[in-house]
């Protein structure tokens, strides 16, 4: 049998001035996060960068040669600010053209007459791409390489996922267990890090909570081998009972 | 009377595991940036990276060199992966000690005899930094140079940012108007190119939205000039006018 790449990474570019103002709070980080870690790809990096397309060839030229998938999210609609297609195509040296089975499908999305020009720049993209289906508005998805853009409207993004899952070879599904615990973090930290040296193939994470008024800290311990997670989390149990710490969950 | 600069740009860095693996959702990206626009500053970047010493030194100096203000948040804990101040002293080399302030401020925090390892870290900085104070649970934050480190919790970084508005020195305050619409975005892409060609110094931003089964789009324009921001959005009402759009909003 062949042993699953340990080791696939990948890339977000969130492209939009409306994250970067603070007007919009971006869901699609975490989204897309958790959809990778289910493919067993790691998410190593996040830019959110300006609608500006200097900016935008910039940043998918460098993460594009450093991890193995690139998505991007935002800039693919029909308005002015809509720059990412055009971007892309300028940072792979490629020329920006109507794409054909997009325009088809664009141009059978919209009733007779009211395909104008705003959803004809939609087809527009980097030469020789492959689309990424629409099943909720239409206008479809393009992949380049390693570079995949999405648009940035969450519940429009989500919809586009499905079709995609064939299309990344990941790794090793990556698994997490979080044990929940009733103090602060000083109070666990030289037993932690105790433990992480014992453990280095595990990732573990302390975060601390507040929540109705308790505080505690949530262990995070993240990896590809169940059965070192748990030979971890019994390690972990065992010195926070010894220090007679309230255990809220695990 | 001295003019304010009008462009001044910050950079943020969220540093964690956590956020790129999508088990917690960031908020202090919108919090920051909406905190920046009233400081007139622009931020044009943000990037989320891992708690890798490697990752954070060169992305500390990447973006120091680039941006006024870079602001880290996360990282600066108790624990084993709290490792930031570590790393910002390795980007600027210099070396990484107690800071005696910071050390008493975290002495007199805690009852005696509870000043442990753990709690002793967190007055470790790099050398020669200014404190940024911390009122809700002690430990204080630092800036050196223009990189300027705070903790990844989002109520604690809230109560430390009032201490830090006289450590800024922005340019005019960032203005934005949203007119919001029903339509759907390809309706009015044309006009508003025409109205983005003649107001180059406004950034007129152009979003689609789905609320409680209905769709519109959200025109934002945003200059630190309030006279032309009226005369764009008297532009952009006369037009949705003509084309006989229903107005959501303004």
């Amino acid at each position: 049998m062949k042993k699953a790449n340990k080791k696939v990474n990948a890339a977000i570019i969130i492209i939009g001035n409306e994250i970067l103002s603070g007007r919009t709070q971006d869901v699609n980080v975490a989204y897309l996060s958790n959809w990778f870690n289910e493919l067993g790809v790691k998410v190593e990096e996040v830019r959110v960068i300006p609608d500006i397309e200097s900016h935008i060839v910039k940043t998918i030229n460098e993460l594009r040669k450093n991890f193995k998938y690139v998505f991007t999210t935002g800039g693919i609609g029909p308005t002015h600010d809509d720059i990412t297609a055009k971007s892309v195509a300028k940072a792979f040296k490629v020329s920006y053209c109507y794409n054909k089975e997009a325009y088809r499908i664009l141009e059978s999305y919209y009733e007779p007459g009211k395909f104008n020009d705003g959803r004809k720049k939609m087809a527009k993209m980097p030469d020789k791409t492959s689309l990424i289906y629409n099943p909720s508005s239409g206008a479809p998805g393009f992949i380049i390489e390693n570079v995949f853009c999405l648009p940035g409207v969450p519940l429009i993004l989500k919809s586009m996922m499905d079709g995609l899952k064939n299309r990344i070879f990941g790794g090793k599904k990556i698994l997490s267990k979080t044990i929940s615990v009733s103090t602060v973090e000083s109070e666990i930290a030289k037993s932690l890090l105790y433990i992480q040296s014992k453990f280095k193939s595990i990732e573990i994470g302390s975060y601390p909570f507040f929540r109705m008024g308790k505080i505690g800290v949530s262990i995070v311990m993240r990896s590809t081998n169940k059965n070192k997670i748990d030979d971890c989390s019994k390690k972990i149990i065992s010195f926070i009972k010894k220090k007679k710490i309230k255990i809220i969950n695990r």
